[in-house]
């Protein structure tokens, strides 16, 4: 994998880990328990993908920097957002979006250099994108952000979409990624700030 | 796999696919979120069981006429459910007896091809039929239909056990699969209509 | 696997199966459903543990006895447990314990035999431990386990370094073996006697 989608790689991990750290602290878990939320947040969807495709040992067993940014997004988590105890209302959801920005794109462009289909790419954007926030709210008892009205999977699958149409298209892979990541990026930060969503699909409840 | 089991297999998506899909218009998802409920609950027993055995990439990863279908089926649920907004009461639990019916047996089949022992072929037909049922009522933040007292993982118990005796003593694959199937299917849609429901193990909440 | 351990691994199958089917007692479900919670408690954990290693077929699918260790002990348990209909309070926190010890001990064991890392190690020990337990809270809609302010992932971390450290250390197997179980069981135990808790990472709800 090129240097550059690596580090993007690990940025969305510290951003996952960040979300997962968050949700714990407002279930006062303990540190090892904060480990664990943040961990199945991070390495969550990307596993899944991983056992899917049958890429194993799952990356962060072949790769032990996975963890470690894990162990130290939590560990500067614990040091420094203890003491004001107020984190702003939107901060989880927006470390949240970054990291389902990037790991759509980098689940997706690892698809394609397995040299699946575009389709399966944007479900393998998908799950590596929303996978881990699922188990992390799963596991906390919330509803899970892809059942909120609000835009969510939506943005996930535009910017696999986005993505793949890119490579496609013959744009340079720095090119598709930003165009890819920004999109979802801003699709998702403009359905939290605007609580915009699609037309629901609604049946009454019998 | 022969032709006919092939289009079963199918036939199940497409079930599972909408119960999914009716399962998110009681929440009142967006279309894409409908889509990801529904792709859950249609693919996701057969995934675990994939990813168990081994066979990877899982199934839907090799065949993209599984997703096809799924989406297929979305589009028309979308389309044609949306009016009425009212599905009578058993729609959603009668669509989900033939998913379960019908992923139970493939999934006894496809353990069998592989040369698995009948008990695993019986854990296997449970897998795939039960498995994307809970993900999506856990998702729906509903009691799993596996934990209600009505019969249900006996429903796909008992299918898988028929299959493998009858494949055991050389029925020929058809009948075997009829068989099976429709015993299953009679047993859990009988459970809904008369609520029937085996003596509980109960223990005092202490 | 050498005997003995291959003997603690159904031991532990055993009294996780155990803890599954209490749980199972105190949703009054039937003898089927009894099974499946008995099941993805005691083969959850590992089986996600191979999944994610690549050692598939996972260890159940290749060793029958674990189902048959399952069977029993659920046959068992709705025989004998049933009549007082009254289970001692702490009998099910105890029994997780048990297998909490013995999982992470023989999930470290796996995966320092695959000449993986002592982090990794660590890891697998947690997954296989606390998967399981996690996996039943979440089907019977309990607060899991780990997300209690007691003390749960810590005593399977710390059984997972200790059995690390040990075997890096050059004790024997058997030795490493009882000091990590013996560990995590005794910090365990006493979390539930004493309510022990770590310092909770705590953020205000906003």
């Amino acid at each position: 994998m090129k240097e550059w989608i690596y580090f993007f790689d690990l940025c969305g991990t510290a951003v996952f880990a960040l979300s997962g750290a968050l949700a714990a602290g407002r279930h006062r878990m303990d540190p090892f328990g904060v480990i664990v939320l943040a961990s199945v947040t991070a390495i969550g969807g990307g596993s899944i993908r991983d056992a899917l495709l049958g890429t194993t040992p799952v990356f962060w067993i072949r790769d032990p920097n996975y963890i470690i940014v894990i162990l130290a997004t939590v560990l500067l988590a614990l040091i420094f957002i203890r003491r004001p105890k107020k984190v702003p209302q939107y901060t989880l959801p927006v470390a949240d979006a970054f990291g389902l920005a990037l790991f759509t794109v980098i689940g997706a462009e690892k698809a394609l250099n397995l040299g699946l289909s575009g389709m399966i790419a944007v479900v393998m954007g998908l799950i590596t994108g929303v996978g881990g926030g699922i188990i992390r709210d799963i596991l906390c008892r919330q509803i899970p952000m892809i059942l909120r009205t609000e835009i969510y999977a939506t943005a996930s699958i535009f910017g696999g979409i986005g993505y793949t149409c890119a490579i496609t298209w013959g744009l340079a892979d720095k090119v598709a990624l930003a165009l890819a990541m920004i999109s979802a990026l801003v699709i998702r930060l403009a359905a939290i700030k605007w609580h915009l969503r699609l037309p629901a699909f609604e049946l009454k409840k019998t």
